[in-house]
């Protein structure tokens, strides 16, 4: 028995183009861990808990043991019925819409990737295969809008932030939607609400109606990020990976604030491909900002990216302290540059077709001790492999602090060694220790931070 | 010479429905003082001075001493030229859309108030022509719209306010938003900004594209009080009764949230209505509310009320302390009312016909000596006649505190006389005096309260 | 008891903008002739009866003696209730679409004119005046739109034409449609209906969702020529002068296809504009057109022209036989170059102003004996001066033929006696004996032509 | 060098909502016989032969042999690039927009199948799939709209009839549309344009901008039938079985105009669908229907219809001669009881899914003399069995009068032989002969009828 609120419902499309054909209705009914049924019914759990600020997705999931969702084909086509739905995506027992929308959203994109799956339709052996997968499957949930000038600003950054940072991101949104932006995040609170929550304002200012506030999530993680009401366009990609990938190949320039270890990790995800010798010429504008509370942390960040991948790195983005105004002109030209780019060299605006995306960003580093120690994080190397291979570290090492898997790991087999040159060591040491300090890293039962690691020399 | 960032820019409506003829035009271009030009730039300056935070209406006017707008006829319609305009309005050196959208509302006000006065239309004898010049002005400015279900909410209160209240309204005007309705105010900051903010996120959450945020003023406000960028409906009543009348008849319901001394005139404004007897029968859902910091003046509003006008009067509202989703659903079920009420007596939706407004609120009140010494505030007399009375007493005392020609008359003889039961006078001094202590009523130079009237037996 | 199949029905304005005022409504109740109502009523028949192919409007009216409409204010704004209304303009117990539109486009036009005559607000003194009043009844229609590039040609002709002659003109509707142009006409069948069924199916095709068919009337030949159903925009004038008026203000190119001595009127109405030295230099396509079997017919009025007017005249207008391509060509090719002409001018493109009108084609000319002989028919006088007498002089010999007012004074004072030089006559005589050899036209009761004028020397 | 007037010209989507992968233009960009891009360039050629009244497909094809369509990826989406294309298309230079539209459609569908085929996805093996695969291709061209009631009319009947019966159509199209009600034809010429022009201007008289013209086709028809310009849903089905189903799983009623041989197969093919038992509970509106002129030719048809099939076939449809109102009529009742009929099982309304739709309908015939010779065209079998070999055998005999294969066959091996009841081969040959007197059949070379089977007894 739920200790929570619910509610039982019964939901359609409000003029949905949706319409699923028998044997896709037939799947998602059949029930069973692993099922496409568990996936949409997890999800569907995710959107339904959008007004909670609990981000821990395995709390939710218990919260509503009894939680059901069925799927009924009907003469005006798809009728959800939902019993025991958390009671908070309801407003005086109706559905808020955006809720309502999001739950059809869910169903298409996983309703779509089932269905690639079994028909063995993704190539997932070729880098081109991969990003063509990413491309049906937007495609697929229309977020890819032929004829479009280029206006789709992607903000990375952290769930859980403080308040002083919360406002700085609703006042760079507000900036970014005077200046006819869309707003692309994680689709969840924190960062992922603010930029959307200030240009919804602004959008408004500017009778802009169709503004964009495009979540990208996949299903390991909705679940902890619930996507923001805000969200109108809900896309849920299959993995990280995709998901990632996703990001970079339909937002139009990148906007970084304050966040955990998560967000540096995205950062030198987007540093290793922007370094790759094939985009050098590639315009891609990537703004590192915050507010004043946050410049040393700033700083720390900027700092590292300099002490190992150099000033080469540190140009591909501009760090910007306490100026949204600025932030929002500095991203429009450079968008106008990617405007101009892709004209010249006959690239869709709607996706980034130019980009070179390493097979190693593709596929996911599984950070087992073996694969930790074999890292190469000497400067013996091409600078984008150095950041890949960081990034891959920095993976693991998150992956050791706070994921159960890595805790296991380390649990059994002690320490991760990893060995590198000694200021490599040495810088991303310390930048990991200024997040623990700045509680910008979630350790365990709030536990002192135990490095997961020692260097080997 | 202007001591301020201006700029100067063309403007042409977006789309807009607005023409002129050669006449018109002609006539705006006339200037001089008490003419139509005259008037619009005033009104002009008020609208570019959007973001501005001054309310001193003086303060804008000659900050701006040489502020122009030309009016030209052209191929695809009228433009605006504008000379040494505020910066402000402009995003990289664009006017913000909605600032545009209400420089056009403004100047189809203006013409259509010249034309009717000029063609001496306006039956200003009746209370019935009275109104018909409300409707034609409302209708032109094509606010009336047939066959719409009942939903406009109007928000009164203060335009300064706590940030406790502010954040307040906001929550209030999300509730309300969730639950489809559209905002009315009059359209400056304070409480006339913060439930359109609200409403404006939740209309997005509930996939809501018109919602309405509806601006009332007049021209003697306009620019103290500019009306705040997220009206995307303004309309310029000529005077401050037009504007009253207009309020109470397209408003399905009242809320009244902290402010001033001129709040509570509007509640006694509206509540002399209510008191009406051929208004008995007639749903108007009013409701008295604040945050709980704002208990302590809800309760002093709500006791004078009580002393003076007696139960009848305080059961035409409900007094609700800090909940606003019980605002937002008590609201929704007196609208619910008011719709099943006009359906049965075909009353339009979109004007209330059927309150019955007495002239005496129609026809302005002027705060002499004599008019003064004149009111009966006595209980010798019907409620709504009282009502009235207390209301053109408060209207004179608001003018001898802080209205230029009030305080003249002050200086010049000596303070108002008035005369009443004496439990009446007293309960107007203790919340006049309340008002003061909580910084509610704005005293020329922060001097000590002296009352401006004194009580004859 | 009516003979003809009748329907009683109530029926809304579809999202419809017209709200009345309380006021308006009691007026449109007041019955009696000459009443607004017995106006409305009238007008209301006649577009009922668009389906009907009787050009008779005294025999549609006597033929629904008892039909009635009502007017009734409710919660959703107005309401219509019919009382034995025309069966036609059902389609199986509901009313048309396009008809219950134009019902509420008369009601809206007939109560503006109530409303603006009631209140002495047009100056009918001044040619000024008499344009502003068609600027104004066209705006409140909202017919005129701003930003919108010229694109509205008009279609002059006879509503009585062969069957040859119809499908001609929906060969150029149908080209001027593929080339985006939209429709005006004076609304009834014949060549007012031809080039708008043309044109919707090339807007099909060419997926104009917002093609305009603007008819324009007014309340003494709407019955006779009931508005075909293709027409979405209607705009009842309130006499013949600024119907006409109206046509050449808001119509960017008038084409000219066969049609009776009503049309050949037009004709000199407009050759008569154009050759005011005034408008030397305004463009203003005008095409002279008809299919193989209207040869005869185009030239003979082409050399009436020539021989009364001269080459000038001529040069105002171009020829076309039997191309419905090359009129389109022609036609987009003249808008072309008003366009660029207003852009220079700074005239609207939805509005006229730069032409000039004089006020003897905008007060009626009536066709008394005394009027008629005092013509001056000679060539001692400008061009344009010729023009306008011509005009009169054909007027007269129309209603002297075919008019129950001129009929009688020709059968109480015998024919006409008209004078002017010896040429100009002949010419004349030999163009209405080709007119009534062609059956262009309609004699009463059929008879033999008796000239109603004779020349005096 | 071609003989024709062509014109080189390039073409993006208008708002269009397609993108292609990089993947997909490659694979279009392959030329040589039976590629992707030959398949498209001949269905492209066809459309932008839209205008022309050729319907001999080789004819069509040999005019242009130089005519080229290049796709180009670009900034805004994908461009088509045509050489040497027919100047029909084109209006001043500018190509229609219908036309544009279609050529989109048409690469769409192309790719869509394409895709499908080469992953091996579609299962052609069981029936369900095929169904499926025949949602899939709809529901990609979003011909699929959950939620809209039913009002989809298919119209089937002759491409090359009497000038009498296309104007029939053309008032059955007008009265159908008067009512609301959207047309689905082939999209050639004939019946499949009359009907969408008649509704096309009864749509605009009921003021409905969406309504839909379906037009649905197959590679191997599109030539000879070009899609006329009135289409605004173009979907090219894979190949004739699948184009049957879609209509029969779209449309919600059915209506038979004159036609050849074709047609009466058509007409066979839908009565052995609605005789098998498990459709007998299944509402569909099914009427033949022509004008008086074509009265005896109906007759024939329906008297064939009883000989063979009896009372119960004659049953599913009504039979209605020279009243196109009647025929709306109807139509609009039976289609109210499919609404009814689905709401009340849960069948979508945009998808007849509870249609049995036997395997032998869906897998095509090929006509060889084992196969003719092996019919069972005796009453020693279920009624519906009869109707599906009645349906091959009248496909047989067409292929053997007008098909190059099937005259090839009968040059080589002689006449069919066919074996059968002796009632039922004369009453199919009688009204073989009278198709041949009403010229409903095309004969190569014009030549006398000579049956190219003959029945063994």
């Amino acid at each position: 028995m739920s200790l929570r609120n619910t509610i039982n419902a019964s939901v359609s499309p409000k003029g949905s183009l949706e319409t699923l054909s028998q044997r896709e209705v037939q799947q998602l009914r059949e029930t069973g861990s692993g099922s496409v049924y568990a996936l949409f019914r997890q999800c569907a759990l995710a959107i339904l808990n959008t007004g909670s600020h609990s981000d821990n997705a395995k709390t939710i999931l218990e919260a509503y043991p009894d939680f059901e969702v069925k799927i009924h084909q009907q003469d005006r086509g798809i009728r959800l019925e939902l019993l025991n739905a958390p009671a908070d995506a309801f407003v005086d027992g109706e559905m808020i819409a955006s809720t309502r929308e999001m739950l059809f959203s869910a169903l298409r994109d996983i309703v779509y990737t089932q269905s690639e799956l079994e028909n063995q339709r993704v190539d997932t052996e070729t880098s081109q295969g991969l990003t063509d997968y990413v491309f049906h499957l937007l495609r697929n949930a229309r977020t890819l809008r032929a004829g479009v000038e280029p206006k789709i600003v992607v903000c990375w950054g952290g769930h859980s932030i403080s308040s002083e940072e919360y406002k700085y991101t609703k006042r760079a949104g507000h900036e970014l939607g005077l200046r006819g932006m869309d707003i692309c995040t994680g689709c969840g609170p924190g960062v992922m609400k603010g930029p959307m929550k200030g240009a919804t304002i602004s959008h408004a200012k500017q009778r802009i109606l169709g503004g964009r506030y495009l979540g990208l999530t996949e299903p390991g993680i909705i679940a902890a990020e619930a996507p923001n009401p805000i969200v109108n366009e809900l896309v849920i990609l299959p993995d990280i990976e995709k998901r990632l990938e996703a990001f970079v190949r339909v937002g139009h320039g990148i906007i970084i604030f304050p966040g955990g270890a998560g967000t540096a990790e995205e950062f030198l995800y987007l540093l290793g491909i922007l370094m790759h010798p094939d985009n050098a010429e590639l315009p891609f504008p990537l703004i590192l900002t915050g507010p004043k509370s946050a410049a040393t942390y700033l700083q720390q960040l900027h700092a590292f990216i300099g002490d190992t991948l150099g000033e080469a790195a540190q140009k591909r983005y501009t760090l910007i302290v306490n100026d949204p105004t600025e932030v929002a002109r500095q991203m429009a030209a450079g968008i106008k540059a990617v405007q101009q780019f892709r004209r010249e060299r006959n690239d869709a605006f709607h996706f980034n077709w130019l980009l070179k995306i390493d097979g190693s960003f593709q596929h996911p580093f599984e950070p087992t001790h073996a694969n930790m120690a074999g890292l190469n994080l000497t400067r013996n190397q091409p600078l984008h492999e150095l950041a890949a291979n960081l990034r891959r570290a920095f993976s693991g090492i998150v992956a050791g602090n706070v994921k159960a898997h890595g805790i296991r790991l380390i649990e059994e087999h002690g320490p991760y060694e990893i060995s590198g040159d000694k200021d490599i060591m040495q810088t991303l040491d310390r930048l990991l220790q200024a997040f623990v300090e700045q509680h910008r890293m979630k350790l365990p039962g709030g536990s002192a931070y135990v490095p997961c690691y020692r260097v080997v020399t």
